[in-house]
C-alpha cells in the first residue's frame, strides 16, 4: 500500500517538526514544516506551533493518501501512559496533554482520512533508536543503544528486538547515567552525570576553563581540526566519558551496537576513537569491551523517521 | 501436579548447591546438598563437585516424582548462548561447558525420570531477581534489578515483566557501573566501578586506611551499630554509592524497584536510608526518584530458587 502514511512529529527543547512519512521511512515532499519552541514560548505558544506543523502536513496529504497513524517523539522526561510531556528546555509544558492536543488536531483537520489512526507517543530517544534500526546503522542487531550527543545528551534502548520504554516511558536516559571521576554539576541536580561532563556546551566550557577562547561546539571542532592542544584534550575527554558511560550501560544490558548521532558527534571523526579508549578504560571483561559503537546513519531526518517507525515498525514496539 | 519438580543448581564462587524444587518455590525435604568451590580447585575437582551435588539431589526424587526441568545459575561472567561459564572466582573454569557437563549427569542418573527435562542456564544475578519476582520482594513488579550486595556486586533485570539476560547472558552486572566522584581501581580493570566503591571488602578496606581496626564486614556492622565514626562513615558511603548506582541504571531503563539482598545488605538497616540518600543525591529527576528500594525477601535460598524459577516460571524468560 504505496499511500499507507505515517503522521511523524517531533518535539524538541528549540523545534517542533511534522511530516507524513511512507512505509519506506521516506519524508514525503512538500509535507514536513517546522515551528520553533524553545524556553521562551508559552503554553498556548507551544501549542500553537504544534498545530501549525501537524496542520501543514496534513495539508500535503496527497488524494490518494491515507493516514494509518500518528506518532510523536518527545524531548523528556513524559508519563507515556497518561501521553504528558515535561520538556526539561520547554519550562511553560509540565504534564501537558501532548498526545490529547495531537489527537484533537488530526481529527479536526482530517476526521476522514484518519478516522482509525492511533496516536503513539515515545520519547524522542527511543524514536531515533528505532530509526537506526529501522533503516539506519543499527539494522538487524537486536541490542541497541541509540544515542544523541548535541547540546544535551539522550538516548533509547532496543533489547533483545524490541523497544523498552520503561514503565513511565523515561528509559534511555544515559545522559544522567554518572560516570567515575567526575564530579560535575548536572542541570537534573546532579553532579559526574554524562551530559554534565560531555555535552557539546560542557565540552565548550571546559575548554575555556583551560584557556580557549572559543564559545561553540563547531569553533571548538575547528580548533581541533586545526591541532589546538586544549581543544583537542576537551573532545578527548568527552569521548572518553562518553565511552566510560556506554561501558556501564553494556555493564548492565549487555548491548551489541551503540549508534551515536547529534552535532557534537561530527565535531571530529576521532571522537570515535576515544570513545573506543573509554570503553576499554571501563573495564577489561569481554562481554563490555565488544560492544561495537558507529556513527548514526541518519540525517536531521532522523526523529521524524523514527517518530514514524513507532507507526510503521509497531512490531518492534 | 503436585511432584512436578525442578532441579536447581547454583554454582558460585565459593560453593555449589543443588536442590529439588516444587511448583511453589519450595525446597524439596532433604534434596539440598552443597559442595564447595573456590579459586584453588583444580577444573576436574570443580566438575566433581557439581556432579556431586547434582547425584545427591537426584537421588532424593520420591517414587512419584518427575524432573520437569533443570535450571543453573552460575557466577558471571557466561557465554549463554554457548553454555559455557567463566566465573570470575573460579579461574580453573574459562568458556567451561557448565550446561553439557550437568546434561551428561542429569541423563547419567536419571535418565528415565528426566527424559524430556529442558536444560536452562542464566546467570546467577539474573535468578536471585527470578525469584523476588516469583516469591519474593518484588511479586506482580514488571520492572525490576535484583542486587546482592557481598563479597561482590551483582544483579539481574526484569523489564516490562520479562528477564533481560542480554545476549551474551551477562545482563545485570549492576557491580560495573561506575559511580561518579569515585576512582577506586575494580579488579575488572576499571576505576570507580560499583562493586570497587561499594562491596563488603572494599568497605572494610577503606575502614581500616581511615584508621579503623577490625577486618571483616561483620565487624563493621558491629562497629556501626555502636556508634563508631568511621564505621559509620563507611557503611554511609557504600550506601550512597549504591544509591547513586542505582539512579544511573534508572535513568537508563526506569526501574519501579530494586530489592537488595547478599550479606553486606544485612549489615544494618540503616543501609537503605544512605542507599535512598544516594538516589535523591544522583538526580532531581522525578522518574528516577520514584524507584523503591527494598530489602530481599529471600534467604540463603534465593539462588535455588531462582535457578527453579527457570523451570517453573519459564514464563518469565
Amino acid at each position: 500500500m504505496p499511500h499507507d502514511l505515517a503522521l511523524a512529529i517531533d518535539l524538541g527543547g528549540t523545534k517542533v517538526e511534522a511530516s507524513l512519512v511512507d512505509r519506506e521511512g521516506t519524508l514525503l515532499d512538500g509535507s514536513r514544516s517546522r515551528k520553533s519552541t524553545g524556553a521562551a514560548k508559552t503554553s498556548d505558544e507551544l501549542a500553537a506551533s504544534v498545530r501549525a506543523v501537524v496542520t501543514s502536513a496534513l495539508a500535503a496529504l496527497p488524494a490518494e493518501g491515507r493516514v494509518s497513524g500518528v506518532g510523536i517523539g518527545a524531548a523528556g522526561p513524559i508519563r507515556q501512559a497518561e501521553g504528558l510531556v515535561s520538556p526539561l528546555n520547554l519550562p511553560a509544558w509540565r504534564d501537558y496533554p501532548l498526545h490529547e492536543l495531537v489527537s484533537e488536531i488530526v481529527h479536526e483537520h482530517a476526521a476522514d482520512l484518519v478516522a482509525d489512526a492511533p496516536v503513539t507517543l515515545r520519547m524522542d530517544g527511543l524514536c531515533i533508536t528505532l530509526a537506526e534500526h529501522w533503516v539506519g546503522a543499527a539494522q538487524g542487531v537486536g541490542n541497541v543503544l541509540g544515542m544523541v550527543v548535541s547540546t544535551g545528551i539522550g538516548g533509547g534502548l532496543i533489547l533483545g528486538g524490541h523497544t523498552v520504554p520503561g514503565p513511565t516511558g523515561n528509559a534511555g536516559h544515559i545522559g544522567h547515567v554518572e560516570v567515575a571521576g567526575f564530579d560535575d554539576p548536572c542541570a537534573c541536580g546532579g553532579r559526574g552525570c554524562l551530559e554534565a561532563v560531555a555535552s557539546g556546551p560542557r565540552s565548550v566550557a571546559w575548554a575555556r576553563e583551560q584557556g580557549w577562547t572559543g564559545t561553540t561546539g563547531e569553533e571548538l571542532a575547528e580548533s581541533y581540526a586545526a591541532g589546538d592542544g586544549v581543544a583537542r584534550a576537551a573532545i578527548m575527554r568527552s569521548g572518553r566519558a562518553i565511552g566510560r558511560a556506554i561501558g556501564s550501560v553494556t555493564a548492565l544490558v549487555d548491548l551489541e551496537l551503540v549508534a551515536v548521532g547529534g552535532g557534537f558527534s561530527r565535531a571530529t571523526p576521532d571522537l570515535f576513537d576515544h570513545i573506543r579508549i573509554g570503553i576499554d578504560e571501563h573495564s577489561g571483561l569481554e562481554f563490555t569491551r565488544k560492544v561495537r559503537v558507529v556513527p548514526s546513519l541518519l540525517s536531521d531526518i532522523g526523529p521524524l523517521v523514527g517518530a514514524a517507525a513507532l507507526v510503521h515498525r509497531a512490531d518492534l514496539l
